[in-house]
């Protein structure tokens, strides 16, 4: 088995908020990532695929159709959006770098299956201190 | 004559829009970046100050000051904002990085003057990909 | 489970050094590295913490609380520090890169638990090519 | 157990082809990669090694001589070389990432086991967006 | 006056070799570098350009129009290409960074100029450590 | 004219210090970085080299012969070396990134301008965040 990774990265939006909770009770948890009018960042995201080299062509997958996949899939619908408004995977959901790297996950897994390899980690960094990582 | 540079970050929101034009127009201009729910950046901020070396420190200017000063009246302001809501010096102006420059130049510039030293440049990165520069 | 990581950096003076050998054989073993002066780097600390997404936050771990403990215990202590000689918790050991992340994961592993997530590894970069990986 | 980690980086042109398949199959499969002509790339090789501490030196294994090993044993050979025609070890396999990883775990492994350690990882960066890891 | 700049990327191989001497003069002064089956590098292309901030729009020019050109009449005839024998523009020319970095000045400089601004540096990086600049 | 930049990279120890002082003096202006056992970084210099194109060759200037040159009179000295005790150059001076700049200038200036060509700027980098350039 052998391990391929692509980055991709998306400019977006976003605003941590409980809305179960007081503005002041937000405040205090999420600090200035809480702001009303959102704050934003450059995502990078890196996929991590898990495989066997096919003796046909020396790839574990071909890096043009998995960037193609990740494009389509996933950096189409956050590149420039607001993650608290415009994207229908976060809809209702908090839009921490935790959440969203879960639901990208989500989205990849069963995509990447179909070309006979297996989704490994999904590596998403929020800022140049800040990332987070899941194996599902 | 030597340069000293000091680089900060701020992650933030905008949107491009040209208010005298319509939607639609704005949309062909700006594209994503015209988005009404705003997208994000993390941007890098980069102060270069010209100056000559003081025979007692060593230092065109002493760097936790030049900080501490590029924080107060810049980073404070910028950072998890909403550049076309929350900032005041932005307010009525185009957000785009070429205008969010020169701002930057016109409330530095006054300030460093006081050290003795000059104000030689601000470079503004807003990806990986895209930076302005601003010399007054 | 999810991982997340948080960056911090610190600059100390360090020297390599084993006073059970002569200078000669601390010179064969370690070269440069036993410059009697010292030497020094910029140490980037990469911390991952492994815990279960919160569901009132988002969050494994607030990241603002993550990245206080590690300065206040950690680069509190190292930044601007000579490692043989000014850091408490690396008296009479080697202050080679394997050996501090070691001491910093003893450091951090009981402070993470008392926020109900669990210090997963701890990565420390001496130069932009040589790291470690301490996975307790 | 600890894990140290050294980069070394290197130059190289290749060209993907399969000798069984068509020009066109070839550029279907392989699009601008199969270009006869060959292209090239900046390639960053991460090795990580698994070892205890050694209480004598505070090292798992002295980099100098894991540099020594990486630049002897691969570098020397991939550098400025073309893969497809100059390197013994890659003579008749595909030049991708992923097989070359391979090839250099295979190189590197028993040479590092005769420094008490073991080879845990080779990662290997194509581009900045592209890269493959081998854990054997 | 204000300036832009936009990074765009590709890989090539290339061959440093000057037809009029021996190839054991071209190996004396070009080294590894005059390898006769080429190497290769992932090389950033800097584009900077001058001009003055548009009052509809903010910008001093758009990126989009700016990426465009870069990719339609430079990034196109590089990537994945060989310098040597690929590229129309270098036909006969070295193809070392500081040929190549004029070349691509001879054409944006024009292309440029039709947005009315002005093409004010190319700089091509080879390597992390190598890079040339031109100001025309 | 065209322009080539080199980097190479050092690791060294420094204390700030100015000698007419009190000790609290220097607390109070250098900060940590007076801390009287030592500090330290990995440097980052930038040499830039001004000339024109060799019909011979298409460099400016062999960056084999110019990477030699600042290793040899440059990094030689100052790598793994207390910029304070260790470096010839440096004696009775501040070890401030500007002053040691200027030493640098100083150093490859004459030794360039042997090669037809004319040094251009030093720039030098302490941390990720800090750097100085000098044009002489």
């Amino acid at each position: 088995m052998i391990y391929i990774e692509r980055k991709e990265r998306f400019s977006a939006a976003h605003q941590l908020f409980n809305p179960h909770w007081t503005i002041e009770k937000n405040q205090e948890v999420f600090g200035k990532c809480s702001n009303k009018n959102f704050h934003g960042h450059n995502y990078t995201l890196t996929v991590t695929v898990k495989g066997e080299i096919n003796p046909n062509t020396g790839f574990v997958m071909n890096l043009v159709e998995l960037k193609k996949l990740i494009k389509d899939h996933v950096i189409e619908k956050l590149d420039h959006a607001n993650l608290n408004h415009d994207v229908d995977f976060m809809k209702g959901k908090f839009t921490s770098t935790e959440v969203l790297a879960v639901e990208i996950w989500n989205i990849l897994k069963p995509l990447i299956a179909q070309h006979n390899c297996e989704l490994h980690k999904i590596r998403l960094d929020e800022t140049e201190n800040n990332a987070v990582e899941f194996w599902g």
